[in-house]
């Protein structure tokens, strides 16, 4: 029987994206099914990084502008100050030739990882799929949790 | 057999924690048992609104008053803004139609799901069976794994 | 069958290492085979207290000093107030006879558990295995993933 890995990806932190990121390309390296439910601030990381006019309530539009859009604004979830240590880390891996997270994110596509955006938490954000990159998945808990069940590894991220 | 997902909750994060009880309310509706552990700050979320007076010791005291007290006092893990973001999600979530933590943990009364408190993080925190909402269990970490190795999808969240 | 938890340790949080210590041995007591995998700011709990002189780049030099050595010097997730709420949790946990963290790393190495660094991470940071605790291992991701999938607990801390 095929093995699998879920993974929950909640929060928006580069280094946890990056943490995600290298764990569900190794499964899936490793020939195990692989899918990603990113939710909340987990959806930062989908977002693209170019502004998409799209009509928003004021709040919608207010949380839209402080949450940084796609894995080049992602901040680290410590030592971050005010986004130095996130290009710090940048560096370091461009440096020692580690993958990024575009690569990374390039890669899972390639290696056929399912990446599932949660519908209710863009509603929350205010988030729309136009804002999102291409080639991902549209679904609720319910999808996730039927993944869940029949994977071998569950993370919540 | 019956399939079952357990989960720690430590964080006492107001979206952490909606999360936490939008899985195990969804995976209880699928007809799964559900067992959610309550753990550190993760406890913040099952104390009563109310002030319960009990006896305690300075540093206890000082804990305790520090802490949130229930759903209502909860902040988000991110773009907080000293309560602020967390009362705009609450906020955006009412307007929106989506259930609020308070009834996504009613909901999960009335689906069954067990809700342990760790009995060892109480006794850290100084946080006593008054002060915590009725209708649940303590106990300690075994008791947890116990649940855990025979379940399908455990998340630490 | 011998049953088996294993988990990844992202977090560098004193809370969240003696959570993470205290299920590891608590399962391992049980009679599990317990392995955890420290990546990221966890590697902050395998460090040495006391200062290893290595050569490093600069960046590397600049991490090293900033980041914590040891149990010792580790905050807490919430309410750390600069070390204060940290100095708080360890005194209330001696005072109630509760296993500090120290304690419970000694534990974990009677009991066999498996402690295995993230060699990547360690890159990343610029951490040299001269500067970590005795009696670890050093692998990758598919080395914890080939483990994670035989095990009936997984978590992500």
């Amino acid at each position: 029987m095929e093995k699998s890995t879920t993974m929950v990806v909640f929060s928006g932190d580069l280094d946890k994206a990056i943490a995600s990121f290298i764990i569900a390309t190794g499964s899936a390296a490793m020939g195990n099914k692989v899918t990603m439910f990113f939710t909340f601030w987990g959806l930062n990381i989908l977002r693209k990084e170019q502004y998409v006019p799209v009509k928003k309530t004021f709040l919608e539009n207010m949380f839209g502008k402080m949450m940084p859009r796609g894995p080049g604004q992602l901040g680290i979830s410590k030592m971050n100050m005010g986004g130095i240590g996130s290009k710090l880390m940048k560096k370091i891996m461009r440096d020692k030739n580690i993958a990024t997270l575009p690569e990374l994110m390039e890669l899972a596509k390639e290696l056929d990882i399912k990446i599932i955006a949660c519908a209710m938490s863009m509603d929350v954000l205010g988030i729309t799929e136009a804002e999102l990159i291409d080639g991902i998945d549209y679904a609720g808990v319910a999808t996730y949790l039927a993944e869940a069940e029949e994977s071998q590894v569950n993370l919540f991220i």
